[in-house]
């Protein structure tokens, strides 16, 4: 049986949801944020259908004005005890989750249409939600620096925060992630990741479900699980594995660094694993984020997320697993993406599967 | 009629092919390649199929050691009269074009097989060819600045090149590109494109067609000329217009900086231009480029690609058309793909296209 996790709910001065999750003992105390915020008064984004690839885009010019690298002593994610300095009015919190201010996607009501539409130009409201998680109040953590039970509470949050934002009307699909480094565009240094609520579903998902429905008819199996079985069969690209999961490098992989976390059985998402899987999953991948940061001696900045399939017909194939990216190629140099991966999709990885492997076994 | 481009065939100490292309009245004189250059060692790239997306990656681990930022006075793009100091033994030179000493694909043999296979881990070898073009010998040059006989010279290089890769027997996929700009990774500031012949069909070439073939079926008509016919009616988007072809800021643009220039008459690639429209594609293209140059008063780093299709039924909807991209979008900042892009594919513009179109139409 898996605890509940009742968070505290609060509101920020210009109306924005927030969620206070503790850990077993503790209990937040949120004061009034007393910041002069107007709500939001930006134009609201829209999506366009892209015909030439059936994808939909997100065009959200007021992101243009958002928070960008803030001194670390002006940090809107540390904890703000007078209610005045920060986006978090409390004088300590655990982990935390509200609304982004500059949110790609905002808004209730019916999501995108799925396509089929024979007009020239498409377009929809975008719709949907935008958080923030705060993995933790200390400005210099790392979620590999987390406590065991305090990577599980995050884990309980990314469960708690699935669920209801798929009940949420705009909602077609949920995205847990972290983006980290400068290197990758990351204008806050404060340990943090982020949940998108789309109103569509994702290109790639599309693409993974599409390919699994062409596997199961091929071959009567599920893709994914034969490719972790498959995995641990040969065993070359292994990083670590637990009871419950696996952590390899894909035999394709795109990237200079690619980890990918598996169940070891069938799960759609956090929402099919029990208590003790949850555990498992929050000690790997904390453990495979712990070896990322000790393989060049300094913290390697990295976009972690978590594939997540709801349990309805289309997506029954889907099998959760995470995703670990990066972008650096060795100690000094980054993987940009130029033409033959931005415009034709070609990816060239300069890095090899196995002896990235071999590394991340080693640290 | 078109001019035959007929080059003056060299070869570099390690074997590689050079192909110098020169102005009318001017002609090559290159001198012998003097340098200690052993024929590349290096392991061959592999092709692996990404089970997942149905999509082929290159796994080239020999490319970690190329040449990275070198000083401007050691260029080796720019031309060594003396056969010792440069990848260009050569004096002077207008246009040429080599073999990539780091190719990412390289050798002759059957392309990779389309896919439908059912064993676990499917690979092949990393076949095809990877050339630069340099544009013009003038280390502080950029195609925007090139005369208009000079970007129509670079043009029918690319006819040329074309065509030639298209009869290699290893090469499915013909790409003519330009990514200029340390931000995107340009390790050599010389002027310079580079051509790639693939072993297979590019995912996004995939896409496309696949749209193009579902909106014929749908429609009767052709999708790329039905959304040039609509971008031109609504006007919105345009930015610059010649008899023979229009660039506009497509509806769905998924960067910040994006331009796509289309002839105005169905054509499949460069190989189905006449001379006029050759002269007015040089012509539009370098137009383009320059008002990207315009738009910060800086150089623009971008990545400018040519899709073209092949004379085949499988192709038989593709639309030439010339991508310019950026990931800029302001004057001081980039813009990142992090997990939503690089992990789901879903694309979020913080420039309305509308706005970018009507600051290039003014440019």
């Amino acid at each position: 049986m898996i605890p509940t996790t009742t968070p505290t709910r609060w509101q920020l001065a210009d109306g924005r949801e927030m969620l206070f999750f503790d850990l077993p003992g503790r209990h937040s105390d949120p004061v009034t944020d007393r910041r002069a915020l107007t709500p939001n008064a930006q134009p609201p984004s829209q999506l366009r259908f892209d015909r030439t690839t059936g994808e939909w885009v997100i065009i959200a010019p007021a992101r243009q004005e958002r928070t960008y690298k803030p001194p670390a002593d002006r940090c809107p994610l540390c904890p703000g005890p007078s209610g005045q300095t920060s986006e978090i009015p409390a004088p300590a919190y655990d982990v935390v989750v509200f609304e982004n201010r500059f949110a790609s996607l905002a808004g209730a009501g019916r999501p995108a249409p799925a396509d089929g539409v024979a007009a020239p130009f498409v377009s929809a409201p975008g719709l949907g939600r935008c958080e923030v998680v705060c993995f933790t109040s200390d400005h210099c953590g790392s979620f590999a620096a987390l406590t065991p039970a305090h990577a599980r509470l995050v884990v309980d949050v990314w469960r708690h925060r699935t669920r209801d934002l798929l009940a949420h009307d705009a909602v077609e699909q949920v995205f847990c992630f972290e983006n980290r480094g400068e290197e990758i565009g990351v204008t806050l240094t404060h340990p943090h990741g982020q949940i998108y609520g789309y109103p569509f579903t994702t290109p790639r998902t599309t693409t993974m479900l599409r390919q699994a429905d062409t596997y199961r008819a091929a071959t009567g199996t599920n893709m994914f699980g034969d490719i972790l079985r498959h995995e641990i069969r040969d065993g070359s690209r292994i990083v670590a594995r637990t009871g419950a999961f696996t952590a390899f490098v894909p035999f394709a992989a795109r990237w200079p660094v690619e980890v990918h976390i598996y169940p070891n059985r069938f799960a759609h998402s956090l929402a099919d694993l029990d208590d003790a899987e949850l555990d498992d999953f929050a000690d790997l991948y904390r453990d495979v984020l712990g070896r990322l940061d000790r393989m060049y001696g300094a913290p390697l900045p990295y976009m972690a997320a978590l594939h997540q399939y709801a349990d309805a017909d289309a997506q029954r194939e889907g099998y959760f697993h995470a995703q670990v990216i990066s972008t650096r190629r060795s100690a000094a140099k980054t993987k940009y993406l130029a033409s033959s991966e931005s415009v034709m999709g070609a990816f060239i990885n300069d890095v090899s599967p196995e002896a990235l492997a071999a590394t991340l076994r080693r640290l």
